[in-house]
């Protein structure tokens, strides 16, 4: 561990040859200004949110490792195809991580600063997978004594986005909600909230696994996408919570038109005149992830009734304004170790971020694996 | 022509049999209530939103003709993956005709129905395929002396999606707009509104044919979606205008995403910082139509700021509410010899209707061919 001036940091960069290589680089640790903290960083997660940007459109099939044991290369090649959409990001190293949590070790001179030392703080901004990271006071939330960081690691991205959810579901005008992938640490998330708050939620996964997974923290509506009778399941489900809107992390294939078509289906059970648009109740599906890359597929079965659109958490934040923002995050730590606590399959130190063994893991994004970076573990 | 107590009425019924049925009826006309008027329809176009319900999934290569030379018979084939979303009309005879113009030949006893005697009217709200029409004197609009039913006949449908759709660009905080099939009729108002109004409009069409007639009317921005520069050709019509929200009639395929595309690379070519997640700016394709009923395909490679519905015109209209209407409305009158005049490529009888060499025209439902029924012509 370093005098905190300066610390390991880890980049991602994407040539226009069409080579994406993942490194580590020492890199002096800003001086905090006025209104600054200096944060060990000791817990960082690795969401979908963060692969986005950590691997971008690169193959990780293809990963080669060079370079040295202490500072050690990933390369990997990305497919022509993937090269339109990191235009932007072209021979730019970058460094990554949204969220994480860690010890404030050095603050400026500012009273709300000199106020956090030696607290542990949630953090979010980005540049989290570091040793050291310096940010302003307003984008940390000291969290309660007897917290730890990897407790508070993921505090905002899975928090404010399941709660983002239900809160867009009441603005929108619906009662009930859809989840896909539902079994990820997010949709454990969800039901705590759903069961808690008295909304509907139904599940939908691509396992009798994940559905079990589910059972056990008593979600009430699971469907498997994966079983013959979905449709018909996914339909039942809908007549019995009122569903009209739902949130998907696939993207990819059929799954958002079935989720419409679903909807329309049971809307049309209480039907009373036929109307060749199909029924006047708005359908919405917003998709927040891409676990499918494939395109999306519509076959426009449910009337006319319907919006299919592009979900993200800071348009939202910044949508609802800063009241509502600071409503949602004093909920996140008041419930962190219940309705939010996250859990994590492994923890890795920066190094071990790029041992091909641990990308072959987390590039999968599988639903049930969760890694979390401890930037100051040895190895 | 009779005496107005009775005439022929177009049917439409799919039974469950997997079978479409068109069919004349010999109707009563219902006696005018105090409120009410009796129509002589002389003019009602075949609109795409009129072939829903006409056709609806049948496959009218599959047509056949029986019945008598006076009250003929057409049945048609509907595919079996058709039949799923005709199941709220099975077995049921329905009425066709959105929209029409007429005389009026009989009153209410209210002075409002009395002040209508003689009038030609232009109507709205259903089973305008059909000789005389009963309805309100609010779903009449009077036409100004010296306007013929023919003029008047599609007051509605056109002239109210073409300004809905400019309406909907402002209220959603666009500031141009993009239109498909846009050499159509209602895609020639489209561009007589936006060159009175100052509007920029990107016109997509599939041929050079096609281009040329809006070419002769004055639209600035025409770009040929089969051309093989079409991508840099639409982005650039994009820079030009700034247009972020397309009104899409083909629906199926991947034009709906391409357009999509196309304005966030129109977008980013002014962004500063890279983001993952794309640009900020909301990009919008509502889908009014289905020319080409094959799925959606959307390959999302336009960032996580768009949306992609169904818009209809009868919800935007109870959107916007009646004062707003009512304007809309009045502009449609006012200009309806010059913004909003119609061309029709064959008047037909109802008999004619049923005429199979008519129907292998109207159901392709080709840019440029458009029927207007005048249910009173002999033959």
């Amino acid at each position: 561990m370093s005098d905190a001036t300066s610390g390991l940091q880890l980049r991602s960069l994407i040539r226009k040859s069409g080579e994406l290589e993942l490194s580590l680089m020492n890199v002096p640790t800003p001086e905090p200004k006025a209104d600054e903290v200096v944060v060990r960083v000791e817990a960082t997660p690795i969401n979908p949110s963060d692969l986005g940007l950590l691997t971008g459109a690169a193959d990780m099939s293809t990963a080669k490792t060079s370079g040295t044991k202490e500072l050690p290369v990933v390369t990997a090649k990305v497919p022509e195809a993937g090269m339109r959409a990191m235009a932007g990001r072209l021979d730019e190293s970058m460094p990554v991580g949204n969220e994480g949590a860690g010890v404030v070790v050095k603050t400026g001179s500012s009273d709300a600063a000199k106020a956090l030392m030696g607290r542990t703080v949630a953090m979010i901004g980005g540049a989290m997978y570091a040793q050291y990271r310096t940010l302003r006071v307003n984008e940390c939330l000291p969290l309660p004594p007897g917290t730890t960081a990897a407790e508070g690691a993921s505090c905002f991205v899975n928090p404010l986005t399941a709660l983002g959810m239900t809160e867009t579901m009441r603005r929108e005008g619906h009662k009930a909600l859809v989840h896909t992938a539902a079994a990820s640490n997010l949709g454990q998330m969800l039901n705590r909230i759903c069961l808690k708050d008295g909304i509907g939620l139904v599940n939908i996964v691509r396992s009798q696994e994940q559905a079990g997974i589910l059972k056990k923290i008593g979600a009430k509506h699971i469907v498997d996408s994966t079983a013959p009778s979905f449709m018909d399941d996914l339909t039942a489900a809908l007549v019995e919570t009122g569903a009209t809107i739902a949130f998907d992390a696939i993207g990819g294939g059929k799954l958002a038109g079935q989720i419409l078509a679903c909807m329309e289906t049971a809307i049309n059970k209480t039907a009373k005149a036929y109307s060749r648009y199909g029924s006047s109740v708005h359908k919405q599906v917003y998709i927040y992830g891409g676990l499918d890359l494939r395109p999306t597929e519509l076959n426009r079965s449910f009337g006319m009734a319907w919006g299919v659109g592009g979900w993200l958490l800071f348009p939202f934040l910044m949508k609802v304004g800063p009241e509502t923002g600071q409503k949602l995050r004093q909920r996140v730590v008041d419930e962190l170790k219940t309705t939010f606590a996250s859990h994590y399959t492994k923890v890795v130190s920066l190094r071990e971020v790029l041992d091909p063994s641990n990308i072959a893991i987390y590039a999968k994004r599988s639903t049930g694996e969760k890694f979390l970076i401890n930037p100051n573990k040895a190895g």
